[in-house]
């Protein structure tokens, strides 16, 4: 993979999260923010890290920011710099633009003015947790389709023992397992007679409401 | 799935969003905040919404919240009302508490207090943002392992029209395809005859090394 | 004239003018402003005052906004209340929304938004006050097109006591006199033969330019 | 015309646009504010900028102020500093000032410190806004006198195609059209034969009262 | 005399003090201030105490001070509220407003507005007590002229137990004793034979200068 | 008159105008606040400004205060820096100290510290003022004793063209007219023939109502 | 012991500990705060609680504070209000007050105002924490004199199993032990014979120089 | 006693207290503090005073803290960083950490960070304070077990004169006097026939009710 340059602009918690993971990828990252003691808490994390006012199309340009492959406007909680960087920068021509929302309206403002990748983090991390909570044998899942979810399910107890065959999960619950965890290493695609035993994950896929059935097993 | 009694401290984004899906799934949800107008807002998404200040022990036993199956500390700035309000918690015995961290410290202090479940949302929205900029054509992901992931990745171009067996991907990238999606619907543990098509995303497997090169194929 | 229904959201200096002016008219308005005094100040000079943040949905569909024939966005400093009310009225489907803008940046997202009448007051009263004090002898103009103003001039002093025909404006000046004030009174296409007296003002049309040489007449 | 020495007090977006419209005249103008964020933004627009505190003597006379031909008092918001600085020009006897008012009894003070152009920008564009939401046929107007207008008007779809003479609008309207404009050209004082097209605009004079009944045809 | 009315605009230390005296005398006063606690405070010591805004001519027209025979406006610290309460006054014709004033331009706008007495008490206070520390042993004093001063001067211990005659003060000191003080008594025009004591005081009139160098025999 | 060393602390107006007074009479004067801007204010009008905190005892003695003749402590709305600071001048045993005070209880302490020249500027102000209200034609006035005035008073208009003899003002008022003012210039103990002119004032002695009766002639 | 009549100003930690001491004795405590919350937490540890401004007179005489027999100024941080409280109680004549004073010359204020029992609870508890720091055998202790002390020492490790007249503790340390601490008992006066433990705890008297080589031994 | 290390975090009233001792028994103390004029403040009194932010590690490190024999953290009102600097010094592996609490929840807090002696100034002081109130003839005490306690008691007066022989207070009383005060001279274990004066101090040793009931005697 070829090396990118992003900039980063708001070193919040969010903003230094992704910039820190890019960082760590050995991409090349520009992080700014207004505020600079959030810039100085930062610099570990980035290749560069500026103060500047990114409502000032000066600041951005002097920055050379008009030349990066992708910035993320992560502007925590001042809604008004966060819709007006993001102007500034659609002005400015960039390409590639992701920014945060705080809530559903900014969200529309975002969209009005050009920025088709817009996230939420609060909302989405309680989803997330809300989640879990509700399917605790749960650990983890990704939705592939508004109907069917990926989940790690930790296997109930009534089933350690037993093997997949006699199980017969996929007609018994509509869900397929593809996969299991153990001791930290995975078994793709897992034979038919493999002996689940106790602390093992399930990696399983289908339909949400029968994962759900199956997670919530006692 | 019996109906539990959830308590969510705190009605900014974060614990809003909890509240609201665990509601929507029929759970009964208390929503307590310190300010009147977060608690009118979260009114249509929780059972009950109450003003109350959380780390006054008269205010958390008078609503019953000793009695209630789980409770989650959602409070977002306030580094200090978070940190008493777990301690009350705990000293009045709840057995399960979640609360949100804003930063390392105050997560591990959680931690001393007793709190086993932390989350960071922000951070941990960052880190999965910055992973999908990383793998543009990865749309999403589970961390099975330190070593392995689940992942959701386009089909690169070059691979258009072609089936599993001819492309012979675990052999080549070491990644095994569990499932395709397709138009929104899923095919679970797909033949090798599948023929491929354009816009198809590859549900797959793997080292998570194996399928960075993988994501990557241009 | 029919009758209409119009609303104006900010009840500061602008809004309070723009509302005045409408309900002098005979026009039905409703004033809206977050702030109690603002709306009390207003209530002289509007149909209905009501205290209301435009930034909420139900606030906006419980005055019935969503069937006005017009909507004014005239709130004074809060440039992100100015952009999120917008954004609600153009998703209520309001069809003529006028918003005043502070600056460049904020009129660009309006813009984007889909407000397509965006008003500058301090740009523009500046800009008048400006061309004024350039051609001190011209009272009053509108610009035509890019090249050709009205303007009302204040007659030269060496040209008073002479009528038009022996002053020659037209062939001179390039500039055409459609009018004459004197005392109050009008004289419409005045004849060649008039007389021009002390304290006439000429009402010409013509060149931008053409205009500001004969204004600077001495 | 000669250069004259303008200084503006207040580079807020009023006296900023006063400022840029004289220095693009060619004019000598020195911008001054207090606030050193205003004095920097303003410094493209301005023959010089400065910080200073307008309400203290030896700022002022420093700067040889006392020396100009006219000074522009476009201080925002802060009606103290406005009052007292045009009090210390009136002092120093500076022949022109023209101060911006936010309200009437700040109108009325200005005036008894003895200044006598007095600006309102918010109130005064807000009347014009009004004047044409009510008349949305009309695009712009001068008032010549408490009666008389004169005004841009859109030509009624129901005149297209037809000359002034058959229209006869002095006769039935009152009013006199004085000139036409089309696709950006003037037709100063129309023949009478002039056939009328879509789009024509209408340079009209006339009584108030007749013309804002001539320009709600429909 | 006549009982007559005033209203004092302003109830601080000054304010009170003012209204307190008055109506001591018997006068009828109204006190307002825009402060609650203020009107409280002061309300032992008025005729009427009303919390009002008096830069709103509503406010001030509803409690009839328009018909009052004095206003004193002893508005603190608020330059803008005394100067725009001044003008509304002015502008409802009452005969007699005093207004104190904070420095000297404010002093020089209210001029303007038309008040003419116009009190400093911080810095007329000031000088009186500069002028006491000067010549400690002069008590107190009223300024007759540019040059002539009466004042109130100890006995110099080493004129004790002498008369006027031998002393021969007016004619040594270019001072005339016009009375003297002692135990509480007053002699007027005292006889050339009196005999001072120890702790008398002397009643002078005389050349300033002259003064000055009688009071600092020591 | 030896100089003497006198220090000012708090140079708002009441501070600076005794420092001005006492610096103009040639003494000299150290001017002290803690505010940068209030001794740049200061500087013309004494002999040294500082920025100092007045209630730290290194700040003072570094200053060399505890040497001074005389202390002013003109603080003026932080009641605890007054109190602070006279107790720490007092510790010090600084010989002549004087302070302002803002109310009754502050003087209070003052005077429990073993402060005994206490001055409430804006009290005594006001007091003055009030009674000059009450006899308009008393234009200032000395309080001897408790019983006892001189008063300056306008000359009622029906004593003009008279003398002092046959207007027997003594007898008939009880009054003692002790000097008169005529055109700038005073008449000392004038004869009982001196004829009484329009615009006279006389200077009297007497019981304070038998001078208020008298000043009330109209 | 007769009931008493105590008054708490200020009920902060400090305020509230000795109120709820004072009331759990069976005293009669009225508590006042000018702060409402603190007041609604203070009512279950007092007999009255009210909110009031103790520097204003009529609130304190209207809480018949005057027959109290004793008032506790602990009012927190505000010196003014301390220092104002107090000169208002002096002057209502009462009897036995009691202040907290933040540092050295708000001691000295209260001082001189008449305050004879002042207490400065951060100093002096640092200065407890710091002994015991600097012994760290030493438990607690009295300061009896400037020399002497009484101090409670845990028993040097190398001294247990033997008797008090083998150790002879007095002669080798200038040391009494006049009581010893076992297992939560005492033992007055013990005897020669008495048989030293593991964990006793010595109570001893002697001077200061002399405990702390004692308290050091290891 | 070897010389030890100590830090002293937050150099309040408290911290600089104890610091202050400390110093004087001459260990070597670093006081730290955030706010730069506490740390000039305490300089006098530690071996060396620093601005630094105690919840930053780096901070913390860079002045080898982590070295220390025993830290104080003494910070004030601000809970949060409290809690933070004891977690981030239990990180470290301090063995001695001393910390002031607010309140009961805070202090729970820091004993769950595995803090364990805490320390509570004003609510300690203030019970010893109301100690003292209920028992006016106690001047001071220790308390040596849940019933014991040691006092310092005045004598009563109609006790003056007699021996403790004919008094026989440990029968009468069941009280203990283990020594008397008497001219700051102290007897210990004194003699039964030793004859008590007017002003002596009795220490004494009981039970808490048994010592109340003797200082009450009247």
């Amino acid at each position: 993979m070829a090396k990118k340059q992003y900039a980063v602009i708001g070193l919040g918690r969010f903003g230094t999260s992704i910039a820190r993971r890019l960082h760590e990828a050995g991409q090349e990252v520009l992080g700014i923010d207004i505020d600079e003691e959030s810039v100085e808490n930062a610099e570990p994390f980035v290749t560069h890290a500026v103060v500047a006012d990114s409502t000032e199309e000066k600041a951005i340009t002097s920055l050379g920011i008009d030349n990066f492959d992708c910035v993320i406007v992560a502007i925590g909680d001042d809604i008004q710099s966060s819709i007006l960087t993001a102007m500034l920068l659609k002005n400015l021509g960039i390409k590639k633009i992701i920014a945060k929302a705080i809530g559903k309206r900014h969200g529309q403002v975002l969209e009005a003015i050009g920025i088709h990748w817009i996230i939420y983090p609060e909302r989405d991390m309680g989803e997330r947790v809300a989640n879990q909570l509700l399917s605790p044998n749960m650990l983890n899942y990704i939705e592939l389709s508004k109907d069917y979810n990926i989940e790690e399910i930790i296997l109930p107890p009534k089933m350690e023992g037993k093997n997949l065959r006699e199980l017969n999960i996929r007609a018994k619950f509509n869900v397929s397992v593809i996969a299991i965890l153990r001791n930290g290493e995975i078994i793709i695609s897992p034979s038919p007679e493999e002996l689940l035993q106790k602390d093992d994950i399930l990696v399983t896929i289908g339909n949400r409401n029968d994962l759900a059935k199956f997670s919530r097993i006692e």
